[in-house]
């Protein structure tokens, strides 16, 4: 398989497949929902089972044409739609879960309810985004933007992971993954770069498998090779990162929103860790961003 | 006084003062800083005070048609080099001090020296940036990508009113200031989100004069009034922030960087504590950030 690098490549690919994936969608109450999902439809990717308000197929006309691939379960209040399309993903009855307007913390509960959830006993919860961005000449993945604060050496090293299985499903054989910092320097002012020494020294030991991996390492010289150059940083990354993980949230959250602002970059993103890929938009994402993580969610979905 | 929105117009203001300042360059070794320094000096806005290397006149040809405005001091060792410099600006030879090749934390440490260095008891030391984003209508300045890991209270209101005074040279009269975090709820998580609410109040009982300062806010919601009116919040910054003061260091530097690389800004910036202006470029800062941080440095300075 050729490394998938742009949202085109990776649609293209899914209706190559011409396999349906079966996506449980919570309260699809919303305009951005409707797009992502009616063309996740009408491209051959994806059916839908739609928990929630049932009057949603007269508000959606165009979905009415693919009454074979669109089934209606209807539950008025939303905790019980999100408890719900829980069971069903855990009874096998669905390929992915996606959230429309619920409140993410009322899904999440759902989720993560130790007894009737998604969360296996043990596995990090933890986000993975992936960014298109003109100006780069592959997809950028990057974890964590929204889910944990600060994460610990286990729940990064954990997050590795997560990316690496997301890189193989995207064709990304030997994934260059950078450690972000604001330099290169460790230092024990910054707990986090400790912990990448830690990290290299797994990686140079063979634990993740054919990867690279660097850190610390800040933005510009993880994704351009002339400030390692001028810098005088010889990385293995070589300024062709794949994925970046970065120190906390406040840091990935600020890089997510100021280059998909000012750079125009289009995101897609997926919770890591349940035992199926969650699409769990904000509020703000628009129609294109929730149908590019429907098509991430297809393709790493193991569930053929 | 009109507000500056670009760094043209901040140069094109400057050659209408017809006014040199007068700066105090630390080992100008570099072609980035050559260019800078050279730019400045032909432009009429500085004359120069090499302290370094004197055969670095045999080495920048332009500089030697204007030896009224370039003074060589000549020190071979760097570290003398910093103290000469530093010296110089507490006896008012010199209105701003630059970085040229020294390493920062040498000159880091005579600007820091108690008794002989540049940073007034109790001032807090914090650094300053300026972005020409094309995708932004106006300049945006941020805080702090480079010198505090993680603010105090008192070292977020120090930022906040270096911002105000730089704002002001720059002719903007009423400064929209944002607070910036992952989304716009407060949680005790997150300590900074409650730093915002006492400083949200001070602003409110009128402590930093007319200013809108709003948060916690994430970055969109600051630059994009789309955004917050996608998730119904309303901000009287309203998508039109002049400043962003973010969390953390990590946070900073990754905007900083990721924004720079990916939308092709431009970068000003300057250290904020010290009796005068202090340009300290990292090594990969190209030549004409290095001449837009002399510019402002030229525009804030006090001394007429």
């Amino acid at each position: 398989m050729e490394p998938i690098k742009s949202f085109d490549q990776l649609t293209a690919h899914l209706m190559t497949l011409k396999k349906r994936k079966r996506i449980a969608v919570v309260c699809a109450n919303d305009p951005n929902t409707e797009y992502a999902i009616t063309r996740a439809v009408e491209e051959g990717i994806a059916e839908l089972l739609m928990i929630g308000d049932s009057s949603i197929l007269d508000k959606y006309q165009a979905l009415k044409k693919y009454p074979e691939y669109v089934k209606i379960i209807h539950i008025e209040d939303s905790d019980e739609a999100a408890r719900e399309a829980v069971r069903i993903v855990r009874e096998g009855g669905a390929d992915i879960l996606m959230k429309g307007i619920i409140n993410t913390d009322n899904l999440l509960r759902a989720i993560l309810d130790k007894e009737k959830g998604l969360l296996p006993q043990g596995k990090v919860l933890t986000h993975l985004s992936v960014m298109q961005i003109p100006t780069y000449d592959k997809l950028l993945f990057f974890s964590d933007a929204a889910v944990i604060p600060r994460p610990t050496l286990q729940q990064r090293i954990e997050m590795i992971w997560y990316a690496i299985h997301t890189c193989h499903s995207f064709g990304i054989e030997q994934p260059r993954i950078s450690l972000i910092h604001c330099t290169e320097k460790v230092s024990a002012k910054f707990p986090h770069s400790l912990d990448y020494v830690n990290i290299v020294e797994l990686a140079e030991a063979g634990e993740f498998g054919d990867v690279i991996i660097d850190g610390p390492l800040d933005v510009r010289t993880s994704c351009e090779k002339a400030s390692g150059d001028i810098k005088g940083i010889a990385s293995p990354i070589d300024g062709e990162a794949d994925v970046l993980i970065f120190p906390n949230i406040e840091s990935g959250n600020a890089f997510y929103k100021g280059v998909s602002l000012f750079a125009n970059a289009t995101m897609a993103g997926l919770l890591q860790g349940p035992v199926c890929p969650v699409v769990l938009p904000s509020r703000s994402d628009c129609g294109l961003s929730k149908y590019y993580s429907i098509a991430m969610a297809c393709l790493t979905c193991n569930k053929d």
